[in-house]
């Protein structure tokens, strides 16, 4: 009996799952590795760090997934690398060898190499760093509130700086904004005039994907729900105390979100292919690295760069799109069939929300551009239809309701505090 | 105009919630002291150690309860103790004064003094407890898995063990199980033969406030649902490794989940007053300290003998019974009326569950006995009714009633792994 041909996923993303999702109905053995047990729906990463959503309504259990399909095997481990010749991926829990390997191993936050930005500052790409941002946001109200007789304390523990002016930038300091605006109501003794969150944007606008007048609405709303929009405005230093910006400002403060920039993770440059600036591998137009026969990459640890002038936006819909021709190529090569497919991205258009009830829509096949109320109805109902479970569905959609009615938010518990060390 | 009086609750558990939600309607200042910003669920705490409910759901915002009453105040800190000539409560942020204090701060897992099994068991008196078993009992199947030519070692890591047959060991034997069952569908190269979880209990009886055929009842359930129930045997010691029992039986695991007793918290040693063997404060009938005329005790912290044999149980009833007599006694000596009240507990009954759709219910006043499925329903409404919110009522009943129809539990993810450190 000749063994099933053995096809490994580095990553259990919108990629990697869609890939193994397409594979586990045809007679090959799947094996996906991952430092986790769950796939993550990124997205809405921004509603843990603020106490909207619990932490397992954002994380599914990959084998959860494949429960029906033996041929599909999770292997967590940590990837790091990839040998090529020898056709084993190389993982901190030893080798995993394959007959087609698809790198969907994603991102992670690029400091840009600047260090003490990237030693004091949170990132948020992983559920540990949502839920990390969510403990210290939570933790500065309760300890400003000790500071009475030091108002330079109180104002560097209650100003709130978000770099980056995406939609993750942009989500989460309209879900900040928000959070604060619970907090006001309960924490009776602090004045609230001394709480500030500022979103600071390197270029002149706000989500480079929309259209100008959607740019402009968004930084209206922004403002209008109290934060201070900066454009044109550039980091140079942090030391967990001083934001220090290119001006010669400083902004005391206590807490700086990172959210303005994106590379691949780092094992990529390990896996025996040319790698972009963003430390993204250069793939062909059938998804497989340049130069290999078995190595493919999806999403966003893929640099594709055909008949676009930059590689292809770090979103879900890229990794989702790549992971069907991804797919269709390995059946072909399996079979023999050398005449590949090209990978060509459809752009269905872009969304962020801004807070409770905001949002701004472009380009989507049902409207040109959506704002307010009914682009927030419509990004609620596609992120519903995207989450894993029907269970979570409803759980989520019972949240986002009562939020919408009551403006409560019940996940604001500190967790994994230590009090003794502060 | 005259100060309000100040009274500092230490613990927001049921009782110090309890107390706190009467005291906030008078015209009186109240502090509670918590190391925690949220009052925990805890009778529901096993379900989170098992991937059923999220951290959110058994988990309130002190706060969120206290939003209308600018009254009541929340001191996130660490207490460690009370002087009582000085008239305040220690913490690690400070000193807060009081006219009068009641400590209502719970209790933390006994080990009889046993350092290798307190610091090789894990416990679950915390949410953080809580978690850590979640995250380790999950991983051993991972772990597991990866070891399939070292059988000795497979079995001592899908060796699960609790120590402790209260409602507490029952409950998490029960949940355990089930969970295995989950994950038996979904590991597909794991042999589940050699998998075994054990309850183990130094006495000849389960449950001891139940009556002996409901004690006989929930081991019966807990054996057919696959536990092996160990009564009359004794633990002596446990080096991560291979747990000893006082026969010289050697059984190999790696998880050992102690729920064989509990204690004061440490500080309440440190308060003044005289404390008893499992370090409680000795209280009057009046639940003023021994001694004392401004410091009160109430829960699981005081020790209670007036009119029974033994300190009054470890529960939430008394603990809530407790904050209404020592809110009415409070009340009354601010008036300047010294006639106080007397506690006396009214015990409405026990109850424990032993899995999904299984339960036992001793001495409620609606039926002297119940067991099975009539069981399970009557503690899943006494439980849901008990829970804070409506909004959490709603998202626990769903997943109870989802989980019970089919066995799903969407908890099962990894958090706060250190993969490099295997």
């Amino acid at each position: 009996m000749a063994e099933k041909p053995r096809i490994v996923i580095v990553g259990a993303g919108f990629g990697g799952m869609k890939l193994a999702e397409l594979l586990a109905k045809e007679d090959v053995s799947v094996t996906i590795i991952d430092r986790h047990n769950f796939t993550l729906f990124q997205p809405l990463l921004y509603q843990v760090s603020t106490s909207m959503l619990s932490t397992d309504e954002i994380a599914y259990p990959i084998r959860a997934a494949f429960r029906k399909y033996p041929n599909v095997e999770l292997f967590m481990a940590k990837a790091q690398g990839v040998d090529q010749e020898r056709k084993v991926v190389l993982t901190n829990h030893g080798e995993v060898p394959y007959d087609y390997v698809v790198l969907a191993a994603g991102a992670t936050t690029n400091f840009f190499g600047m260090k003490n930005l990237e030693e004091h500052c949170f990132a948020m790409k992983s559920l540990q760093e949502a839920l990390h941002i969510r403990n210290h946001v939570l933790h500065m109200f309760e300890r400003a509130e000790k500071h009475q007789d030091d108002e330079e304390m109180r104002r560097r523990m209650l100003t709130f700086v978000i770099v980056g002016g995406g939609p993750t930038g942009i989500e989460e300091a309209g879900a900040i904004v928000e959070l604060i605006g619970i907090q006001k109501k309960e924490l009776h003794n602090l004045d609230f005039s001394e709480v500030s969150v500022k979103l600071i944007e390197a270029t002149p606008h706000v989500l480079p994907m929309m259209a100008e007048n959607l740019r402009e609405y968004a930084v209206n709303v922004l403002k209008k729900k109290g934060v201070d929009v900066m454009l044109s405005t550039q980091v140079v230093d942090y030391d967990g105390d001083n934001l220090k910006l290119k001006d010669g400002t400083v902004i005391p403060t206590r807490t700086v979100i990172w959210a303005a920039g994106v590379k691949a993770v780092p094992f990529i440059a390990n896996c025996g292919g040319e790698v972009d600036r963003a430390g993204r591998i250069i793939v062909e137009e059938n998804l497989l690295a340049k130069g290999s026969d078995s190595l493919f990459a999806i999403g966003d640890c893929a640099s594709f760069c055909h008949g676009t002038e930059r590689p292809l936006p770090t979103v879900a819909p890229v990794a989702t799109q790549g992971a069907e021709v991804a797919y269709r190529n390995i059946m072909k090569k399996i079979r023999g069939d050398e005449n590949l497919e090209s990978f060509h991205y459809v752009d269905h258009g872009a969304m962020a929300t801004i807070g409770r009830g905001e949002a701004v829509v472009n380009k989507t096949s049902l409207n040109p551009q959506l704002t307010g109320f009914i682009a927030w109805c419509a990004w609620m109902f596609v992120h519903l239809a995207r989450l894993t479970s029907t269970h979570t569905k409803l759980t989520v959609a019972i949240k986002w309701g009562w939020n919408l009615l009551s403006g409560i938010r019940l996940g604001r518990i500190i967790t994994n505090i230590k009090l003794g060390e502060e």
